[in-house]
C-alpha cells in the first residue's frame, strides 16, 4: 500500500489589494492568499489542498495546516470512503488540536486543507475529478462520511440515508446531463465597491454578452453611493436579470432592514451577509423584514452547527457553502444534505484564491446525489486567477462546464508556487524594493 | 510617552496528561498550555498576557500571538481607558486578519492575549489591580472600550451608559466591602473524570472542610458511571450543597435530555456545556426540558455574538465567560453589559493555566460597577498550578480573596518559562528522554 510521507505547507499570497479587485465594505485591501498543502507520496500522484485567506495571517494558517501532519504522515493513501472517513474522524478528533475551535476558524479551515487535500489525492488515484468520484460512491458510503454530533435535532443518519436513497435511481442520468450541460453561474465581477460607476456599468454589460443572467453588487458603505450603483445596474441589465447585493457583514438587524429597503425599488434578489455570519437570530429577524428579498449566507459560516440553526431558525433562503471554511468535503457533505432535508437551495460562495476550482465539484455532486435538481441553485463565478491552476474553472455562456481532470482541481502551477510564494518570491521581493 | 518595543511569545506547556489532572468527557489528555505574550517597553513595568490551549496547537495559537506584533510594537505604553479602547479596536479592525474567524478561535484568542496582556500593562502603571483600575473609570470610559457591532438588537451604548449609572452612586462602597469579603468560589477539584470514587469521595469531603458550599462533576462519559458519582457526591455533601455536572459538549440535545434525567434524582444545579457550545437552539431546548435544572455555559463561546443569542434566546440561565477565550477585557465588558441586561448570573470558568488568576478581576469589577451584587455568581476554582504565578489567586473559606498587586495577575515566574517551555525546556527534554 502506497504511503503519505510528507505534508508540506506553503504560504502563497498574490497582491491583489494594488487593484482593489476584491474590496468590499468589511475588506477594502485584501491580498487573496492560500494556506497552500500538498500530501506527498511514495507512490502515484501527490494531493493538494488549500485554506483561502485574505493576505496577513496567512502564515498563523500554514502553521494551522502544519500541525496536522503527524496525522497524516505515515498513513496508507485513502483510496476508500472509509479510509477518507477515518482520517476525517480523526483529524477532527484530536482533542487538544479541537479545544483551539472547536470547530471553527483557522484551526478547522486547517482540517478543511488537509481533508480536502487528501480527496485530490484519492480521487487521483481513482482517475476521476472529485464530483464523479463522490458520484459512485453507495447511499452508505456518503453518510458513513459524516460527523452526525451536534445535528442529530435535525438530521439523523436514516434521515440523510433516505435523502440520497429516494434519488439514487437517476444518478446515472443526472451525471450525463450536468457533464453536458454545465451548471448555472452568476458573476460578481462589475460589482467591487472599489471600481467606478463606468466600471460597473461596463463589467455589467459585459456579464449580459458573455450569458450570465444574475449578477452581484458589493453594498454596504455608503448608502447613496449604493442606491446610485444598483439603480445604474438595474437601468443596464434590466429587468429580467438577477441583481444580488452583497454586505459583507456591515450591519447590525436595524441597519440592515433600513438599507434594503433603499435598494428595494430596484428588486434587489438575495442580500448576502447582511450581519454577523454567527448570529442566526439577527439573520432571521432580516429575513422577516426583508421577505420577499432572501437572505443569504454561507462564506464565513463556520460549520455544520450554525447552518444547521440557521436552516431551523427559517434565517436563510439561499445556503452559500464554502470548500475551504469548514472541514473539507466531508463537512459540506453534511451541510449539502441539511440543505436538502430543509429545502433550502446552494448557491456556493465562489472566488477568492482556487475557491471556484474546489466547490464545483460539490455542487455537481449535490446536483447528482443529493438534492437531484438546479432549480434556482447557481454558483458565484469571479474571473480572478484561475490563470494559476493547472485544472482551472471554466464559465461559458453563463454555466460552469464540468470538471474532467481527476482530482479536485486545487493544484497551483509550479510557476505561481515559486514566483508568490510569501515573503522570499520573486513577486513579493519586488514590491518590497519598490516600496523602500 | 514611553513605547511599546517588542511583543515576544514563549509557548509554555505542562505535562498534566500525566495525572489525568483536567480530564473530561472531551479531553481526555490535556497538557494545560500558555501561549504567553510579553508586551517590553522602553521604561517601567512590561505587559503580560497568556492564551490557554491545552497542548498541541499552542505554537499555532502562538503565531497567532505574533502576527499582532506589528498593531502593537512602537505604540505608546497605554495609560487610559481610550488608548486601550484605540489598541482593542485596532487590533479587531485588521479586515486581513478578520477573515480568519472572524472573531473566534485561534486569531480571535491571539486579540484576547495582546488586549489583555495591553490592560496588564496600563494597571501595572497605574499601580493597581485591573479590577480596580476598571473600577475608577467613568460609565462613559467603560462604554468607550465596547464594541456595540453586531450587539444593538440587545444592547446599545445608551442601554449600557444607563446600567453602569445605575450604580454609579455605590461603588466606592463596593470596592470596599469585595476587598474585606473577597467572592464566592466552587471548586471543580473532586470532579474529573479520570478520578477514582474514592478520589472523588475524598476530594468532595475536603471541599467541604475547606468551606466550599459548591461542587463541580464532570459527566458524559457513561451514564451508569455518572449516576454512580453523582449519588455518591450527593451522599457525601449532602442535601444543603449545590452540585454542578459538566459534560464538556458531549451530547446532542436528545442525549442531554435523557442523560440529565437520569441524574436529575439527585438535584444537579445545573449542567454545564450539555452540547455545542456554538449551538443556541440546541441550548434552549435543553433548559425548556430540563428546568428547573439550570444551563450553563460559555468556556467556549466564541465571541459576544454568540452570548448575546444566548440571552436572547433563554437558552442559558448561568453565563460562564472565560478571560482568555474572547478578545480579552474589552470584549467581557461587553458580555458583563449584556448579562446584566438580561439579568443572567456570571459564573466564570476558570482553571486550566492563569484563568482564575485573571478572570476574578472580572467578576470583582462585575460585583462593582456592572451587576452591583454577587446573588447567586460564583467563580470557578480549580487548584491547579497556581504555583507558577507571580501573584496567584488564592481562595479561603470557599471564597476568592480580592487581588492586590498591580497588574492582571498574568505573569509566570522566571524559571516556569525557562522550565516548561516547549519543546526545549527541559521539563521537555526530561520526558522526551524517558519516552526513548
Amino acid at each position: 500500500m502506497p504511503k503519505i510521507t510528507a505534508l508540506d505547507v506553503l504560504d502563497i499570497r498574490f497582491p491583489t489589494s494594488r487593484e482593489l479587485d476584491g474590496s468590499d465594505a468589511m475588506n477594502p485591501d485584501p491580498d487573496y492568499s492560500a494556506a497552500y498543502v500538498v500530501l506527498r507520496t511514495d507512490d502515484g500522484p501527490e494531493g493538494h489542498g488549500l485554506a483561502f485567506t485574505i493576505g496577513r495571517g496567512n502564515d498563523v494558517q500554514a502553521a494551522a495546516i502544519k500541525a496536522l501532519a503527524p496525522h497524516v504522515v505515515g498513513k496508507d493513501v485513502p483510496e476508500t470512503a472509509k479510509a477518507l472517513a477515518e482520517l476525517y474522524f480523526e483529524l477532527i478528533g484530536d482533542s487538544q488540536i479541537r479545544w483551539l475551535g472547536p470547530e471553527k476558524g483557522v484551526a478547522h479551515m486547517a482540517i478543511g486543507a488537509v481533508v480536502n487535500a487528501a480527496w485530490d489525492l484519492a480521487a487521483r488515484r481513482a482517475g476521476l475529478p472529485v464530483w464523479r468520484f463522490l458520484a459512485q460512491m453507495s447511499p452508505e458510503e456518503i453518510v458513513s462520511l459524516v460527523d452526525f454530533r451536534y445535528l442529530s435535532d435535525a438530521l439523523t443518519p436514516d434521515d440523510a440515508l433516505q435523502i440520497l436513497r429516494k434519488i439514487e435511481h437517476g444518478k446515472a442520468e443526472r451525471v450525463e446531463t450536468i457533464a453536458r450541460d454545465g451548471y448555472p453561474a452568476y458573476t460578481t465581477s462589475p460589482g467591487w465597491l472599489g471600481y467606478s460607476d463606468e466600471k460597473l456599468a461596463g463589467l455589467a454589460r459585459q456579464a449580459l454578452a458573455d450569458g450570465f443572467d444574475m449578477i452581484k453588487l458589493k453594498v454596504g458603505g455608503s448608502l447613496d453611493d449604493d442606491v446610485r450603483r444598483m439603480k445604474l445596474a438595474r437601468e443596464v441589465v434590466g429587468e429580467e436579470i438577477r441583481v444580488a447585493v452583497d454586505a459583507n457583514q456591515r450591519w447590525d438587524v436595524d441597519t440592515a432592514i433600513r438599507w434594503m429597503r433603499e435598494l428595494a425599488p430596484y428588486n434587489p434578489y438575495w442580500i448576502e451577509e447582511p450581519t454577523s455570519p454567527d448570529d442566526v437570530l439577527a439573520h432571521r429577524a432580516i429575513a422577516d423584514a426583508l421577505a420577499p428579498i432572501k437572505v443569504a449566507t454561507g462564506e464565513h459560516v463556520q460549520n455544520r452547527v450554525v447552518f444547521k440553526q440557521m436552516l431551523q431558525a427559517g434565517a436563510l433562503d439561499v445556503l452559500q457553502l464554502d470548500a475551504c471554511r469548514v472541514a473539507g468535503v466531508n463537512e459540506n457533505i453534511a451541510i449539502l444534505l441539511l440543505a436538502k432535508k430543509f429545502e433550502v437551495p446552494v448557491c456556493p460562495h465562489a472566488g477568492g484564491v482556487g475557491l471556484c476550482e474546489l466547490v464545483r465539484h460539490l455542487s455537481f455532486f449535490d446536483y447528482v446525489a443529493v438534492s437531484g435538481e438546479v432549480g434556482e441553485r447557481v454558483i458565484e463565478w469571479v474571473d480572478h486567477l484561475h490563470e494559476h491552476f493547472l485544472d482551472p474553472a471554466v464559465v461559458e455562456r453563463g454555466r460552469y462546464l464540468a470538471p474532467t481532470e481527476p482530482g479536485f482541481s486545487a493544484q497551483l502551477k509550479d510557476e505561481t508556487l515559486s514566483d508568490y510564494v510569501y515573503p522570499e518570491g520573486p513577486v513579493w521581493t519586488a514590491l518590497e524594493a519598490e516600496n523602500d
